[in-house]
């Protein structure tokens, strides 16, 4: 149903039938795995977008194989989900040829979930990287100003018999959406992860407009680093425009200034490395020895990146994805 | 003098010439840049290691492609640093001609600062990543145990008429090395960076014995994360020990048991994404706005990863390279 409904709102903004797909199939990942922020929320966002002509609801893709492991794929300024499944696809054919596949996504838009694209190729069975720059929220360290997108860095590796280890996170302390959280809870933001307009820290909701990067006062270097990371892997590795000078997307605002962001998909296989068979041994003894690491709750088994997202999932499929009312309206449920 | 000095003491415990090279290029690399926790400090260490045998004085290397863009390439537990740069070198030929190269080192050992790699990468015109695992000191997020390594991240970036960009991190808050040096210091740690042997946290130096990962004690499962995807790149693709299984290197425990661990090495090669003009034009038009960035010292220009290190470079060049008590005994300096 909520799959119906968010196809049918893309269509009717325009979009074709592989973007419109692919979109949705990305948002429901989100949406299933408890990343409600880049769920199914951002479906009228998205279909404002192509409205305002920001986004281009037909584009034509034009992959480029450029040697024997890498190939560029212009997205054409289309919503980025169906060009980062399109890349991770062709990053996967590659390494299944070359041993490892990269793929560099440029002229695209927001993407939502990192985490939609490596494991898409975790499931197809390679260890598998996504990557995108976004428009800076994000001060430098000791920077008093917006410069990095929240620039995350997901990745995942197939596990035999189990779910993919899957690792999605922003390379800012906290993402912008939680702000608009705190604010409509009131409550105080943790320590040392925003700042006010003019770069002071805050934990006020209300006053909080720049995020810090991850690390905190001390060590927010590392986490402006790997942002600069990200950034140069998908855009200036691409040819996409760098953070700082990203038009945003605000539907809201009628920009239609094209948005103009990159992407980077990584695959690896293990087969050619230490071979299937070691890699699923290894793999297996490695995440064992991580669930069986003591922990400060005695007799919970400590996490692995994902299990936590697998285990929301088997919830969701019994009880169901909770829509918020605006969403719910704008899909028609209510 | 010291470059021969370190020379002369590896050779006297029976490095062959490459080991010996290689190991104090990579310890020289850190002594300039001021990342002396890994420079030329370590020589004891590396020649008490081969010593007692526990690394290979005269390892036989056996790169192995396996695919247009793969190789792997067995160590023989020699010294690390011997294998890491012919490994990074490999993968610059692999993505040369395949726009990308990725390459697995397994049966290695301690190979000094991951950032050495990266930047021959870098100087050789690639995008460059190294990354290694290494013995556990790291608790995994809300974890009261040893389980990852520190594992570093390195990456490095070609800038057209610039040092490169360059970072180095671990992907622990601190590197073990800041403990030491607090508790001769007798100076509290930061909060968040260290526990007891129990697993509870602690600020005292002579306490501390476990690390916690990048994040702290809000955002630690990100650091955990990441040192996990260092691990399934390094040790898991590789078919090397994973972390929590890996024989500690103590040479003045006289064990000779292979330490095991494993590297990764992958070189991308702009000229096959947007091309080079297009890049170099591009990381130059980043860097300029980085550093223009707005900073909380006003007239102080924001650093970019690595520019601390070049000014710290540039200094050395003209003043020396500091050198404590111990090591210069040992090198026979004093």
């Amino acid at each position: 149903m909520l799959e119906a409904r968010a196809l049918t709102a893309l269509r009717e903004a325009g979009a074709d039938e592989k973007s419109a797909t692919a979109t949705t199939r990305a948002m429901l990942h989100a949406s299933r795995l408890g990343v409600d922020s880049h769920g199914i929320r951002l479906t009228s966002f998205y279909a404002d977008s192509l409205r305002t002509g920001q986004v281009n609801a037909n584009p034509v893709f034009k992959p480029h194989r450029t040697a024997a492991a890498s190939a560029m794929l212009d997205a054409d300024h289309g919503l980025g989900h169906a060009a980062a499944y399109a890349g991770m696809e062709l990053a996967c054919e590659i390494a299944k040829d070359s041993g490892i596949g990269a793929v560099g996504i440029t002229h695209s838009t927001h993407y939502g979930a990192a985490g939609a694209y490596a494991l898409a190729g975790a499931e197809a069975g390679f260890i598998s990287l996504s990557t995108t720059n976004a428009d800076s929220l994000v001060a430098l360290h000791d920077g008093t100003a917006r410069f990095h997108g929240t620039n995350p860095i997901a990745a995942a590796a197939p596990v035999p018999g189990q779910k993919p280890w899957l690792l999605d996170m922003a390379t800012s302390a906290i993402p912008y959406n939680r702000i608009l959280l705190f604010r409509s809870l009131q409550r105080e933001l943790p320590p040392d992860v925003t700042a006010d307009i003019s770069g002071a820290p805050t934990r006020d909701p209300h006053l909080a407009e720049i995020l810090t990067p991850l690390g905190g006062r001390d060590f927010g270097f590392k986490g402006a680093g790997l942002a600069g990371l990200v950034t140069i892997l998908s855009a200036v590795l691409t040819g996409s425009t760098p953070d700082h000078l990203v038009v945003p997307m605000n539907p809201e605002d009628g920009n239609a200034t094209r948005h103009d962001i990159g992407h980077f998909c990584l695959a690896i296989d293990p087969e050619r490395f230490i071979g299937r068979e070691g890699y699923d041994a290894l793999i297996t003894q490695y995440l064992a020895g991580l669930r069986a690491s003591p922990g400060s709750a005695p007799d919970t088994p400590m996490l692995a990146p994902g299990d936590r997202e697998w285990a929301t999932m088997e919830e969701r499929e019994m009880l169901g994805i909770p829509v918020d009312p605006t969403t719910a309206a704008f899909l028609k449920l209510i």
